[in-house]
């Protein structure tokens, strides 16, 4: 069928199911779903269940969405003018994707207004669906940004959505019936992740990220015929927002894909981040990036967020489900269902199958499940990793002592992820005591990352979501906590009290952990933590392992005088414990297990023990290898 | 460095190589080879190791060429008079692709005169460099018609020629190293043979065939990225005739395939001949044929034909050597060599291991062996084929018990291969007096078949090249053969005295053995003996397993009441002892096996074991799986 009776089709079979007086003015696919334009959006709103029971007979994503939509600017005054000042409004937010308008405010409950009445009276003035969101604590830079890009391109993003609406509701034409995955990066290696997932009809793309800390092999092999031209690709599915798998996005669209990019909404804001600043950072070290901000820009304009849970059409055989992997902050499993019930697949990205501070844990059970593609970084039978008990306990020492005589603590640290576990780790210690009232200073991208973690509280544990929101309690903004932006302030820091400093880059690879380290390290009374994985060839791993003399640049040397710690266990991977239990309790059991993004002996090491213990076919892939699925 | 710099490069060096008075007036890389054109090529010939040296020196296949050719028909006019006419010249053949003509004589000895002064002769008159072969004792018309088409083309190939030269010697440019091969067919099922060799720098296409008795699964899986678009084909390289391993090949030249197929001039003959009878028997049937016969011309005008042993360039990082494989007229293992000593890899094709009357068996050494494509039609365990002693034993006791009570012996058979053992077998019983000196009849395309293996003795066994061109002990020659090609002989064999028919097609899927069918199946004196593999689905197999009327078109039904025997042992294929064995004795022992070209049960069978006896690694792969071998 054609896609244009195909939507005929659909506009009658909806006009049977309305009530009357409610007219369907257009029906269309834009991205993922099925967009119904109406005068009555009101009507439609009151009837509760309505969207639901289309949804479930229609078996699309449903959106209903106003014929006209007023200017924003003049619907934010009218909003203004409807909700009571007491509410505290901040900000809005009007998404021309969705037709909805998003209003931050510092007092929620006065926007929706009694039984929701104030809400409704927004959508009556303006024609926008209102949703209310509590005012963020942080403000961050980036979601501003990012928002205000998004709205500046709504014309060419409407028209990119209707295009791949089409695409995903093709016509499936093939007869034959296989899937399969094709590897380009990630295997019996940490980096450059990129899986191709084919079938007869669709190419799907899982993560594009770069390899850290190598420049022959810091692609994933995009040059092979099997993802040629990308232009044929349906569309890139993103776990998280980290560089190893996000890195080389933007390049997708230097080299012809048109595509959309899916991710968690935490995802693509931090994704963005971290490559503009990927950008810096390779420039800075004389590096070529092989993009510039332009193709990021793109990949914001391509961007389609999906939230943990919904089930989504991104191909005519292939729904895409995000479920929480506890790794980092919008990090999510990707769950594909192939064909009409033919397979279903899980790509875990990095997960964390142990609850943390931040985020629950990894998601086990899935509708159906036969293969897994599963991330094995401490899949050795030796990488057990202390509990975070242990970990926080050993900090705290080490802070204890450290303050103790008079020294400062360096934590280097990535932005995201293990610096906020670090943060909380502190507060907490500081508010009970167990440490003393020192000043604990954020210095590149943390304070940022930070304050995207505060914009998307549904994707963090419910108890620090609750912590954040109760007055005085966000522990993010405790008093002890002082960002420093500039070079004076920097200077400060170095030259007053004993304190901690969390700053980037984790593996000493650049950033302004280097003019912490030229000034502390020296001196003996200080002390340098690292929390997280030092990779082989970079700056923190030569120090781990014992070099006193570190060069710096062509002529400066740094004396390492000071303590030198490692605190395991603040890692945002599953240990070696926590990935054979996750196995375990996988709901279904699947078929067939693929160990990746781990060293060469650890993903056979892990493959191997699986199937051992659990009896399921296991396979530690090579790069550039193709497997049947089925 | 660009092609013709480094063209210039080597005429240098060839002028320093050669001694004076020999003037090289132009170097051209001509499809795997390098041409050296010049006036003197009379002392190039004196010079016997010359071109050996260079050979050598400069790694490269090198033929030397005179600068004009003398026009073919005033040339033969020439060779006539030069050459006494004791000699008996019957044809002579011309290949401007190598400036060589080919000298068919009764007497070869006359042609090259005392010490090789008569062929020095020729060339000095002609400029062509002759060569000589005895006539072949049976004719032709596939060669004949093959050779006169190649000729009326020759200026279009000396252009494709110089194009793959070029292409053949381009720099490598990618710094990557691997080597994969992706499976497009023939895995876990016997046809539609098809393997993708790839590398960063070239893709390989190893054997393009149909799978016989199937519609929907007919076709390789020539429509993934893995292979598109095919004008990337660096090469098709064809293992044997059978039409599950070439039947494709014309079609890969409608679809955009510009490239050279290589394949042993057998092979080519052969191929052309089946595919040219397959577009008849498909259209007979009443099935679409995807191409015509002119795209079997595109495939002749892009074939380069090479012999076993030589060691040929066929990508700039790809070496090609064929080795017998024992199985059918011109059947070659495949070694490709890869990279400056990466790695090696040998598809098998299909193979026998035995001795035949008609072949030597497959070779099992290799200079140098690491993975191994291996067809596995016999691999199950329980698949022993009697002794081809045993088999013959029990063919003379049927042909003997049927002419004493006075029936007719039916034997359906493939044209290639089979038929000829077979008429081997009868040939021998009958001078033996092991059978009673009855007429043997062959219809179908068997006569021309034989006479194509005679026009190649060379790729024959000794014993068999010798008693060929033995006068009078030519056993294909034998009085006891007579060809059957019109409906009024065939009736003639139907109504006249006890005799044995050797027809085609081997499994009764049409050809003139339905008729014979029609008219003896239903007298109990006759009977019906199968000598090959009958495969699921064909009338052959019904008829084995006991069907008693066969229904014939809509009205009509055939009775089997003649007697049904099935005779193992003549198949070109290694039994499960046979390829055991050769996985023994190949030298060197590789590091994997990939076991394909067979049932699932059988391909999983033969991997398995193969793995528990000689501790290699296998995989029985599926179809449309990559597999990184370096
Ligand atoms: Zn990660
Ligand atoms: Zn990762
Ligand atoms: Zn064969
Ligand atoms: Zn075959
Ligand atoms: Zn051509």
């Amino acid at each position: 069928m054609l896609i244009d009776e195909r939507l005929e089709d659909l506009r009658k079979k909806i006009n049977s199911k309305v009530p009357a007086g409610i007219s369907i003015s257009e029906v269309e696919f834009e991205g993922p779903e099925l967009v119904i334009y109406t005068d009555d959006t009101k009507k439609f709103a009151e009837q509760a269940d309505l969207i639901k029971v289309l949804a479930r007979e229609l078996r699309k994503r449903i959106v209903v969405r106003p014929n006209i939509l007023e200017d924003p600017e003049k619907a934010a005054t009218k909003v203004r003018a409807v909700v009571p000042e007491s509410a505290g409004i901040t900000d809005m937010f009007f998404d021309p994707d969705t037709g909805e308008v998003l209003v931050e405010a510092e007092k929620p409950g006065v926007v929706i207004g009694k039984n929701g009445a104030t809400l409704r009276d927004i959508t009556k003035e303006i024609g926008w669906t209102a949703k209310v969101v509590r005012t963020p604590p942080i403000e961050s830079k980036t979601v501003k940004d990012i928002r205000q890009y998004l709205r500046s391109v709504k014309d060419e993003r409407k028209e990119f959505l209707r295009r791949i609406g089409k695409r995903i509701h093709r016509d499936v034409r093939s007869k034959d019936k296989w899937v399969r995955v094709t590897t380009l990066g990630c295997c019996r290696e940490v980096g450059r992740a990129a899986f191709l997932l084919s079938t007869p009809e669709s190419k799907i793309l899982i993560d594009c990220g770069e390899k850290p800390g190598s420049s022959s092999e810091g692609f994933p092999y995009l040059g092979v015929p099997e993802i040629s031209p990308l232009s044929s690709l349906d569309a890139v599915v993103l776990t998280h927002a980290h560089l190893d798998h996000c890195a080389m996005i933007p390049l997708l669209y230097k080299y012809g894909f048109d595509g959309p990019v899916y991710s968690t909404p935490a995802t693509r804001d931090l994704s963005a981040m971290l490559q503009l600043d990927y950008i810096d950072v390779v420039n800075k070290d004389g590096g070529v990036v092989p993009y510039s901000s332009k193709e990021v820009q793109e990949y914001l304009k391509h961007s389609i967020t999906l939230n943990y849970g919904s089930v989504t059409d991104i191909a005519p055989d292939v729904k895409l489900t995000y479920h929480n992997a506890g790794h980092i902050l919008g990090s999510a499993i990707s769950h594909f269902h192939v064909g009409d019930g033919l397979y279903n697949i899980a790509f875990t990205g990095d997960f964390n199958y142990d609850k943390t501070r931040l985020f629950g844990p990894a998601t086990v059970q899935f509708p159906r499940l036969e293969a897994v593609f599963m991330e094995s970084t401490y899949g050795g039978s030796h990488d057990i990793q202390p509990s975070k008990k242990d970990a926080e306990t050993k900090l705290y020492d080490i802070v204890n002592t450290t303050i103790n005589r008079g020294g400062k603590i360096v934590i280097p640290a990535f932005a995201v992820g293990r610096s906020q576990e670090v943060m909380l780790t502190l507060e907490e210690g500081i508010r009970l005591e167990k440490i003393p009232k020192v000043k604990v200073y954020l210095d590149g991208m943390i304070k940022e990352a930070t304050a995207i973690h505060t914009t998307y509280p549904e994707y963090l544990n419910p108890d620090l979501r609750t912590q954040i929101f109760k007055e005085g309690m966000n522990p993010f903004l405790a008093e002890c906590f002082e960002q420093v932006d500039s070079s004076n302030l920097r200077q400060n820091v170095i030259d007053g009290d004993p304190c901690i400093i969390i700053t980037t880059s984790g593996m000493l690879s650049g950033g302004p952990v280097m003019e912490y380290l030229r000034a502390l390290a020296p001196e003996e009374k200080n002390c340098l933590v690292f929390v997280g994985y030092q990779a082989d060839g970079t700056l923190g791993r030569r120090i781990q392992k014992g070099w006193k003399e570190i060069p710096l640049g062509r002529r400066e040397t740094i004396m390492m005088n000071c303590e030198i710690q490692t605190v395991d266990g603040f890692s945002g991977h599953s240990d070696r414990k926590q990935l054979m239990r996750y196995v375990k309790h996988l709901q279904p059991r699947p078929e067939r297990i693929f160990t990746i993004h781990g060293d060469e002996k650890n993903t056979i090491d892990l493959a191997s023990s699986i199937y051992k213990n659990y009896h399921i076919q296991t396979v530690s892939p090579m790069n550039l290898e193709t497997y049947r699925l089925v």
